[in-house]
């Protein structure tokens, strides 16, 4: 037996008790006559001692040929510390050590194994194995196990069934890239790995299961950024019988649940958005309401999209002449920003992604009068008109961006979000949900020349809207709205749904708008459109991303530190170093080649 | 609001009540001026009355145009019923109906959706999305969700962490194929799908996760059988510190706590035996001790890896001369077995499946004398020797193959299944679980000319046989036992697992046993070479075959019935028709090229 107690369990009512302990060394203090060695393993850390006054001379040979990370087996007695430490829950005890085994030697680390270590990013994902000792990363995978344990004892209690559905399912050009398989018994033909068990879960809803749920695999072929990831997973969910409010109830109480039971934090009812509303008061479909700074229009078109269709804006100054929309927020406090800090931040909005052409200001001074770049155009009076329609008060800053309204309200919400984290008003330990609603059905693709749906092409319009399919014209087409629904979480999109459609109908008219022709609906999802002949009941979804859950909950703005293996940004498993070649053998029987190199 | 009630929840106590409630619909017995439509959900069936001397007749004109499997939505009053049933557990009310609203309407399925369905295998593949609301499949996914809580219960309980390990990785020429996925970003390179997680729990063990756990799809390109799936679910475990003993009592748990929650069956204590014994006793290492027959050797090489070293057969007749071993196991209660009986039992013996030469059989007449095919080449006195070895009794038959021992073994293995099958020994609902433990390290494989690792090549040499490793002679190789363990279910291999190797050097010298040179270990499995540098823990685990468990427990013979989405044995997802061609732009973009088709 390698152990009677793990290294965090002992207390001083253990004490004479004959022990046998297994971990790694961690910190080892050598006083001469006296050794002490810190054994850690998953559960705590627990101080051996060797003395030179009663430890045998062979043992105390041993324990100082003992180096940092090696294994350890101790038995010993369990003696009350000289000087305790309440840093640690073992820190009343130490171990008089009888007998010590090397189970495993070790190499020196090459970073430091601590909270704060020295290691690179790269290093790190190279010598993962190393990285994932550390307190930092196992906590947050601790956290992560324990999330998907919570989230399955909710759904289970709400009568939700775990269904596993296939990794090796059929390619569609439809939504991102997929990964494919070479079949090797059906040569020349590909699986392909799924971006979400979509269609799987519909057909699930057809055969009667009413209330399913997988914590599951995804796969998308994209370029990678910091919180995307090749492979990621998701809490994805259907349910039978349902309209969008069913889901949203359902989906906030197991947000709730999470919240409660993982951080002890009782979040409140979550208030609702539309889109429409998100765009307009935050340039955002995923808007962070943890703090204010609201867009102000101080002049957009009438009928636009998400404009109010104001005017604020005297003629005058070519630039608010020339553009659809000139738009302010005021951020509190900034009146004291200097010219330094104010080009720094122009410069930061022109940066290309961003692509502000510049950035206007107002500086509220204490004395409430203001100060602007474009006092040369405009009289203090509509200045102030500004000011007052921004509820800005002295010492605050407008800060303002003008051009074509949805490109505008894009860059002024970067603009918000810089400004929120530079003032300190995004905390992460600060949780703010919200439910964005009524997304729109379709999203036109300007390269492409067509219609793409924004959510799926199994997303039902709004009932009110499916009059609206029948039209040619693209702008009657773009304000169709679906009874889609995100969940929102500081500012994150951390899940994603929609009542989908359930009538053959329906389902060809939408594929129809998209784009695809009879044979092409029929050649990739001639399975859901054949199950919706046979009694297909109402029912809609969501998924949410588990990785960015993991990661918002703790405040972090990567998904990498709550994967156990990630993969870098070329798609490489640095540890593993994959992918890599395969031999040609592999290659013959898969009946593939690989194209020459351009 | 779709339904205030489920299908299944209404009861005479709620007669009165005004409800709504959705399902399909399912019988349908129409009267004339009565009509009953049973609604059926996921929760049970409710009866819908119609009855013209109350039913507007509109409604009644709506309820008649009902057909099978159409979606309603129904709001009426639960009245109590005229003739009551105890087949349902809503048998006691039906709803009289006010209003009735089809959802969807259904064309008539292609089989029905009944128990005793009438529908072929192909058919119920393509049309899944309808064989899933056959009462049966939906009854074995439930089981298995069940059944995955229960594992994730009771290992969380024993303080494992489940762990998402990834599933694109790198593929490794050992063990069995690969599923290669071509890297668009890292062109002619490929990463493999998992047949294990296998070097990453390992891993974890060595980041020090002290015990890990996993439900998880792995995957093997494989041609396939009824019990194999290109995809499929290990419920994979991991534990540091831990002897043989360790492991076996923890799963052994986990196997009875699965046992009492899904089934409220007890098992005693898991009886153990060995890999040797069990190929001497059974001719399997994986035997079925649901029922005795056991293996007598009536001749074996003496010194033979699993025989007795008996030698009951004198010189005489030419086939037990030339043969290596001589065995057989008494069927009870056989000797009655016509000569057609027996005509055809030796037929089944030869096909080539099994590869028996013959068969020879003793019969134990009711008086005690024999009668057997080898009649003349010996004496009734000798006959009577091996009667009395097997213990068999009048009316009893011995059945005996002869040849060389291992071969032997495995095909009187392959007869006693068959017989214990014909005498009805083999009952779905008697479980008999059987740890098989001391595997041998090696196997030699003829074809390649070198050893493979039975197991798995970080499966640990038993301590006293390392030794044996420097040996250049294969018989001593081949008689090394590592510590390795299958825990077997009523003939099935439900799990298996061994201790790991923890030591560098001991995993190179058993890389270099398996024909690795250097070089291919470094390249293949460096990242789990340099892990063991930096202090790997003792460690090891076991892997449960899941869908093969949630067979195993219902006394079914195939995994597919507990799959949702299963392949045919072509690999096929006949429902969505995967795997399937992909357009060539996909090609050109992962810069691979179909070979031309031979």
């Amino acid at each position: 037996m390698y152990r009677t107690h793990n290294c965090g369990e002992l207390r001083l009512t253990d004490t004479g008790k004959q022990v046998t302990m297994s971990g790694w060394a961690g910190t080892i203090r050598d006083k001469g006559g006296l050794l002490w060695i810190d054994l850690r393993d998953r559960y705590g850390i627990t101080q051996l001692v060797f003395d030179e006054n009663y430890t045998d001379k062979s043992l105390f040979d041993v324990a100082r040929s003992v180096g940092r990370e090696y294994v350890l087996q101790a038995s010993g007695t369990v003696i009350e510390r000289a000087s305790k430490t309440n840093k640690i829950p073992t820190g009343d005890i130490e171990i008089k050590v009888t007998e010590l085994k090397i189970l495993n030697a070790a190499k020196t680390p090459p970073f430091t194994i601590q909270d704060d270590t020295d290691g690179g990013d790269e290093l790190r994902m190279k010598y993962r194995y190393l990285d994932l000792r550390r307190n930092e990363v196992q906590k947050n995978l601790f956290f992560r196990s324990n999330l998907a344990i919570e989230t399955r004892k909710y759904l289970a209690g709400e009568g939700f069934i775990e269904v596993e559905t296939p990794n090796l399912i059929k390619s569609t050009p439809e939504g991102a890239r997929d990964f494919v398989v070479p079949s090797r018994m059906n040569k020349g033909q590909f699986y392909a790995l799924p971006q979400s068990p979509q269609t799987f879960k519909q057909i699930l809803m057809v055969s009667g299961f009413d209330k399913y749920f997988q914590i599951v695999k995804c796969f998308r072929d994209e370029d990678l950024r910091a919180d995307r990831q090749p492979e990621f997973t998701q809490i994805d969910c259907e349910m039978s019988f349902v309209h969008q409010e069913d889901i949203l109830r359902t989906f906030e109480g197991l947000t709730k649940h999470l919240f409660k039971s993982a951080l002890d934090i009782t979040l409140g009812d979550f208030p609702r958005m539309t889109y429409d509303e998100a765009m307009r008061r935050y340039g955002s479909d995923k808007p962070d309401i943890r703090f204010g700074m609201e867009f102000i229009d101080l002049k957009s078109p009438k009928g636009s999209e998400f404009g109010s269709g104001a005017d604020d804006v005297p003629p005058g100054f070519a630039v608010f002449d020339g553009a659809e929309s000139v738009i302010a927020f005021c951020a509190p406090g900034c009146a004291e920003y200097s010219r330094k800090q104010i080009d720094e931040l122009t410069e930061w909005v022109k940066r290309p992604q961003i692509g502000a052409k510049g950035l206007i200001y107002v500086k509220i001074e204490a004395d409430g009068s203001t100060k602007s770049s474009v006092d040369k155009f405009f009289t203090p009076e509509v200045i102030k008109t500004w000011v007052d329609k921004c509820g800005a008060k002295p010492g605050d800053m407008l800060f303002i961006l003008t051009g074509e309204d949805e490109r505008t309200r894009k860059q002024l919400c970067e603009l918000r979000l810089e400004m929120g984290s530079r003032l300190g008003l995004r905390k992460g330990d600060d949780f703010k949900p919200l439910w964005v609603v009524d997304f729109p059905l379709l999203e036109w693709d300007e390269d492409e020349g067509r219609f793409f749906a924004m959510h799926h092409p199994f997303t039902s319009p709004k009932a009110l809207d499916i009059p609206k399919m029948e039209s040619d014209d693209r702008i009657t087409l773009k304000s169709m709205r679906a009874d889609a629904y995100d969940l929102v979480l500081n500012g994150v999109e951390i899940g994603g749904g929609s009542i989908r459609i359930h009538d053959r109908d329906l389902q060809s008219r939408n594929f129809k708008l998209l784009g695809f022709s009879p044979e092409e609906a029929e050649n990739q999802f001639g399975f859901l459109l054949g199950a919706f002949e046979y009694g297909a009941p109402p029912h809609g979804g969501i998924a949410f991303g588990f990785d960015r859950l993991c990661a918002v909950m703790n405040g972090a703005n990567s998904i990498r530190d709550f994967i156990a293996f990630p993969k870098n940004n070329q798609g490489r498993d640095m540890m593993i170093d994959a992918p890599s070649g395969i031999n040609p053998k592999q290659l013959d029987e898969l009946g593939i080649r690989l194209a020459p190199q351009a």
